[in-house]
């Protein structure tokens, strides 16, 4: 190994340098800032945890995601945290036990095994949302509303947004009578959107004896993507389907609605196949878009279901998205330099005050080392000018 | 397992829920503000690294206190970051290739397998900052006046502070010829400051031919602590030993003398034996106690050597601390509940205007939601008077 791979990263690990420290700890202040004017709480989940509470109800994807590590004291495996929402559903199932509405946010580190599809990192700067104890449009649309928001102070201020609900492939899927082999398999061809592979798949289906208007049904899926308009096609595409699928219609419908009202430029585009967190979501998902991107910049979506295994079954939606991916748009993008006053090394007391006054004004004053070329940006300097220790430009 | 085990944390490993989380946030605010006044740059280390970077130079004790993973990617054995100084020594040597002094800070999570004897803590939320390439004075009371400022900041004012320089018992367990063995023997039972122990073994050492001179020396160690008088006698007592301790004391002298002129206040404690961190620390050691706890809340030293495996020798010295620590002490104490306006779930274009208004201006506005109990503390709602939407209070 040359001395030049020795220190080379991890692939998806990365290190922040000065420029992007500044960037991402000024991101992380303005978000954290702004979910507290939303009412939402902050909570620190812990680095690791055992695996039984990492993992529980949390699915087979994150399960294969997360490092896993012996605890020493106990002999018992824990993992490290590769997403941090199912650990803040557990807090608010089990610790804070709020009866009402909770509204919970985060922000930290995860490791992965793997490079996530839609971020590319493995070890994302994870900053989210949760409102748990609401079911229903209100709690949705609150969610969505507050991911805008924390997009527009990372500086997107138009994103695109793709809407779904997994509510219907579920309800298709149950009365086509999939087991669940055949619910994973079409829905990884839904997800490649793969036409062919999903007709020969339907076909088979339906020589075996399944209801060609239930396969009907599954294959309009894959063409139920566009402008609100596709809601009106899916009504029709559907008609026939059980009744969970209309009240899906109607709820998306409602959003729809209420979305335009309040954000009306909102590029937003609805997707009935758009399925990300199938396995632990229940309802509304949603993802957002930098224009001209493919890769989801922020996504979220209702998973009413992941507090049944915490021992307390809570309605919950929230979102979450990557902060370190906001950094990289910007890489490179200059800074300004941070203005800088150099103080001798030592002086008398009145040195020492002013040097304390001015830091505690937020001006930053880096002290001369003896033996040192001592240059800062921008050049001033603390001197003693007829007896007060004053800032000179040089 | 019972329910309530299931959701045990493992021992060491701590979340912080909404009150001590705010407290967190604010604390680790206000020391990265302070780091950035005194000219100290973010750094952000990643979560993980190849254990040949993440270990090199950094000693057999943070070997066995790193989480190992193997990186599926590649096949190589990762580790868990157990301490964030080392990372932040190969950025400044390997990454940003600064020539003159290099001023760095960092705040972030370190997992370890054990709880470290000065923190209890598994999972620290370790604060720090790094002064590179300058070695003297300057340097060394740079780092422990930004300790200083660091702890008051974080709300103990009146630190006590024990001051050692593990240079002199280096040149004194070479003076007297012991091997490696023998010095970490030695090093062992000074750090217990087990007497019986010790003057054991210096029979045995003498009784096999080693210099008694060099004994006496060694025996005075576990003596020589208190106040500053300590030098006086330490002169004394290791009069005949090499050259390198008169410097050392010379410099402990120093530092002593500029730190009652500039800190008068300051509890400053002389200790020979004080050796934490000998695997790596050059020179100058410290640490800061809270009165009346025996546990150091921050510590640090000079590690000159540190870069040398880094492919360029550098001058280093720094400290750091657990920001958790501080927040327990506070754990129970009453916090100001964060005045909160209730605003209605829906409502025309001025509503939204008047909820964005007031968020902006840094308020707390919870929407309500649909079909629940919406309380607030301190009951403020927006409610429309006279054509104006309006913050009334109940």
């Amino acid at each position: 190994m040359t001395d030049i791979n020795r220190w080379l990263l991890p692939d998806g690990l990365e290190e922040a340098l000065p420029d992007a420290a500044r960037r991402l700890e000024d991101l992380r202040r303005r978000v954290l800032d702004q979910f507290d004017t939303w009412g939402y709480d902050l909570v620190m989940p812990p680095l690791a945890e055992y695996l039984e509470s990492l993992l529980t109800g949390a699915g087979h994807a994150l399960d294969l995601q997360t490092f896993k590590l012996t605890d020493q004291l106990t002999g018992r495996m824990m993992g490290v945290r590769a997403d941090l929402t199912p650990q803040v559903a557990r807090i608010d199932a089990h610790r804070l036990r709020v009866q009402g509405p909770n509204r919970l946010c985060y922000v930290g580190s995860a490791l992965r095994t793997r490079a996530d599809e839609w971020s590319g990192s493995r070890s994302p700067l994870q900053a989210g949302a949760e409102l748990f104890g609401h079911d229903g449009i209100d709690s949705d649309l609150e969610i969505i509303r507050l991911m805008l928001a924390t997009l527009a102070a990372c500086g997107v201020e138009r994103p695109s947004m793709d809407l779904g609900h997994v509510g219907i492939y579920r309800a298709l899927a149950q009365d086509a009578g999939l087991d669940a082999s055949q619910e994973q398999e079409f829905f990884d061809q839904l997800q490649r959107k793969s036409v062919p592979e999903i007709e020969q798949t339907l076909a088979a289906w339906q020589a075996g004896g399944m209801d060609p208007a239930a396969c009907a049904r599954l294959r309009s899926l894959v063409d139920l993507n566009g402008d609100a308009t596709v809601l009106d096609a899916a009504r029709r595409a559907l008609a026939g389907a059980p009744a969970e699928v209309a009240v899906a219609l109607d709820h998306l419908q409602a959003v729809v609605a209420r979305l335009k009202a309040s954000e009306p430029g909102l590029d937003l585009h609805l997707d009935l196949a758009e399925l990300r967190g199938y396995a632990y979501h229940t309802g509304l998902v949603f993802a957002a878009f930098v224009p001209g991107s493919g890769q989801a910049i922020a996504r979220g979506g209702r998973y009413n279901e992941i507090g049944r295994v915490f021992g307390r079954a809570r309605a919950a939606t929230g979102f979450s998205t990557d902060l370190r991916a906001f950094v990289r748009r910007e890489a490179g993008a200059p800074m300004t330099p941070r203005q800088t006053v150099l103080a001798p090394a030592t002086g008398d007391v009145a040195l020492e005050a002013a040097i304390a006054d001015l830091r505690a004004r937020g001006v930053r004053v880096v002290r001369e080392l003896e033996g040192q070329d001592n240059e800062v940006p921008g050049g001033a300097r603390l001197e003693q000018r007829a007896g007060e220790w004053t800032v000179v430009e040089h």
